[in-house]
């Protein structure tokens, strides 16, 4: 049975995992609110992401920072000048929209990479007229799409709305480097939000206007990036890579990290991070490796100062392989940018090497509003059996690891029970409450929101001490004494995180 | 021996706990970055407050949303019309300034309340000038503190940065009722970013552009307001309270919670909370009960929408006693506003006392920022005998509980043996590991940051296992056998928070 998107999306908003934002008011198109369980999804996710990569390097660490920053921060990175989609307007109506979008849909021609001048040539060539009221088109022009903030009386100072949060880590590197010991590589990880004038926002979480990046910015000695010394370690790890040589038959293809290196020239330095950021999509969030590759961007797809840049992608059901972060190695482009705005130093004296360089950036890139969808996507399972959806979630992103139920809300020594056993459970798990409706219903209503156990309470609890323990995935139910429950969910949360 | 803000502000940056944002392009007032220490300690407050707060009843959630919304939310709120500050501007130079804060501070004279006409009024009758260039000043106008935010081709529609964080909780009040057990009280907690263009940012992250708020909004049955079965728990509990009629004395009064009820009419349900937030004060956060109040505001200060308002303040070494956040009873004010514009019902049909009604909504409002700087303040002690700073911050706040210290770097199994019981702990503990510099000169980086226990290994750590703990507060230095090191800690840790 398919689900389509329309039918998804509205069982994301039932079970408050997703919703648009001020939908009271018809929502605003690209915003998105997460409900009771999205937010605890997400920050599970969000959770796990620090956890794993925080834990790479005892040098790494986490910073938070404004979401508004300096005009001149987004003159160095280039967003000020290059963060530019081609718009085209109607010259009656007030028809508007991606110029190269537009041409594609019209003409269905590949338009990436053309200037204004060409794609407004191709309109004129072709006569393509206002879809709306048939009038004649404007050329085409630009526009940025970054939000700008005008800060103090009368708006004076112009500031931005960052389109990306990894501007921040880079205009704090160069003070971070000096509070800790001087020594790369440096990690700087964010999670926070960035924001985009998106024209097509579309796909619930997947492209927003405002949205949620996971970042880990890592400042190295580029004159260490062929040779790492945990290289060694994972070199005979298997990738599931989809290079631009593998374009003609669009498959993926299976290979060693020793062989990136050899036989593509990709750097160990780069490699190791391939590596550890697969290790994370199938150990931590168990996602099946065939769901997952790392597909290659070739010259004219990648950003001008990005050397090499993998994209990372999981196939979801209606969109298939979809984007969901990146590898990016960005050289010194930022942190030189940095210097010749700002006019301050960002060379550092590496005393390992006993030399002077602007450090090279590695930035491990993640969409976190992407990944919930994607987690949403991937454990989503109408059961025909059960005759509810069942959420697969991983017990540690579930948003409730276990739920209580009384069996009957009529015998007040039962009920009181169940809410000291809720009670008890809820200061060491996420765990809810739920004394309502049938016990079926209950299930039901727990695999719908990904719960792994519920544990219900009856009359045998009264008279033995004894819980009846289901599992969401297989149904089975097994009595456990009252005082074994506490450790004994423990020791499922831990398995279940140790499987990774 | 006083330490002056600028001093203050020097080591916090120092620390890497808050530094200006965009610092490298001379700052943006009103805006603040964390570095990797204030990071943790900021999340470390969040997550005292969640577990708090949204522990006080199995019907309270966290949401998360965006940040810009819909130009009716605040056609609703009244912040569109009302959310404004007077303003002063020289008819020839581009002086501009608050205008009762220039009045105020040119006149001597409280203007609070005051229109712009009646401001205006006053500059001419006293003839004031521009104090950069002595022209004439023009008339005050007012300007909106909120920034516009234009989406889509040509910003055609117009959304806004929220002032407060409160309106999200109650534009999603409806749905997040319907999909729960329509039950009231329900609770809506939300941590996030607002936004305001401050005329005056001031004192570090007091007063910000972008702040970060907790809040939690309790939306209930505006009939039970009086009588809440939990208050008699609570009715004895003593409150450190200012009352209007207290202010001739500025003295603060403990007063139990009965004595509110009884004596000034305030309902249980607003007064249970005033307890729970002064018992998260004192228990949780370790302030000193002579260092917190509860502050209640009169007629003229609170909004018009507040019934009661009490601010909670607690006392900061150079400010004096400070608004750290509020207790608001906000009636029905923002839930019949959204009503209106959006023309969706959020009237609602409740069960229990079987009536229709719009709920009315409590507000537990916290500001973030506010609290990470009396965290610091609060903790901060110039040690004339050891040398140094010691920030004396609770375990569970500390960012980091523990420090592992290898006690030189040049025995090969002593590094190794410490970066072993590192890795062990840094699974379980916000650890770091700091090999440079003498023993006595790590523990003085260790009390900077206010890192509770150090453990350093040494030769006798080889020869016999053991480690040496030593103590923030006291340098005791105590020998635990390395097996025993992961539980002594976590008991630490555990009576740190029972404490409470």
């Amino acid at each position: 049975m398919t689900v389509t998107p329309e039918q998804l999306a509205s069982f994301f908003k039932k079970k408050g995992f997703i919703y648009p934002s001020s939908e009271i008011y018809g929502g605003l198109a690209g915003f998105y609110d997460y409900g009771h369980t999205g937010t605890l999804l997400k920050k599970n996710f969000e959770n796990l992401w620090k956890n794993y990569f925080l834990k790479l390097n005892d040098n790494f660490f986490e910073i938070e920072t404004a979401n508004i920053m300096h005009e001149k921060a987004f003159k160095a990175s280039g967003h000020l000048d290059n963060f530019i989609d081609p718009v085209i307007n109607c010259s009656k109506c007030d028809f508007s929209d991606r110029a190269d979008h537009f041409i594609r849909q019209e003409l269905e021609q590949n338009v990436e990479g053309f200037s204004p001048e060409q794609l407004t040539a191709l309109i004129q060539k072709h006569n393509l007229q206002c879809p709306t009221c048939k009038s004649h088109l404007k050329p085409v022009t630009v526009m940025n799409m970054m939000f700008p903030v005008n800060l103090g009386i009368g708006g004076k100072h112009k500031a931005y709305l960052r389109p990306e949060t990894a501007q921040s880590p880079y205009v704090n590197f160069k003070l971070q480097y000096e509070l800790q010991r001087k020594k790369l590589p440096l990690g700087l990880a964010l999670i926070g939000r960035a924001y985009r004038n998106e024209i097509s926002p579309r796909n619930l979480t997947l492209r927003q206007r405002e949205f949620t990046q996971a970042e880990l910015q890592i400042f190295f000695n580029p004159q260490k990036i062929n040779l790492f010394p945990l290289f060694e370690a994972v070199k005979d790890y298997k990738l599931q890579t989809l290079l631009v040589e593998d374009r003609p038959l669009h498959t993926v293809v299976e290979r060693t990290a020793e062989q990136l290196v050899e036989g593509y020239h990709l750097p160990q330095f780069y490699v190791y991070h391939l590596v550890k950021i697969q290790q994370f999509y199938i150990d931590v969030l168990k996602i099946p490796p065939s769901k997952f590759r790392l597909y290659q961007l070739n010259d004219l797809e990648k950003a001008f100062y990005n050397k090499y840049h993998f994209d990372l992608e999981v196939e979801l059901t209606e969109f298939g392989f979809t984007e969901m972060g990146g590898l990016h190695y960005r050289t010194d482009h930022d942190l030189r940018g940095h210097q010749e705005i700002s006019k301050e130093k960002m060379e550092i004296f590496d005393e390992e090497s006993n030399s002077k360089f602007i450090p090279h950036v590695l930035e491990l890139s993640f969409g976190v509003d992407r990944h919930v969808y994607m987690l949403l996507d991937q454990s989503y399972d109408d059961d025909a059996q059960r005759g509810n959806v069942i959420m697969h979630f991983s017990p540690s992103l579930a948003p409730f690891f276990c739920a209580v139920f009384p069996l009957v809300r009529n015998k007040p020594e039962l009920v009181a029970l169940a809410e000291e056993i809720y009670a008890d459970l809820n200061t060491h798990f996420s765990c809810f409450y739920d004394p309502t409706s049938s016990i079926g219903r209950r299930y039901a209503r727990a695999d719908e929101i990904g719960v792994p156990y519920c544990i219900t309470v009856d009359f045998d609890s009264l008279e033995n001490d004894t819980v009846t323990i289901r599992d969401r995935e297989t149904t089975q139910q097994r009595l456990v004494k009252r005082s074994e429950l506490a450790s004994m969910l423990s020791t499922l949360y831990r398995s279940s995180a140790r499987q990774r």
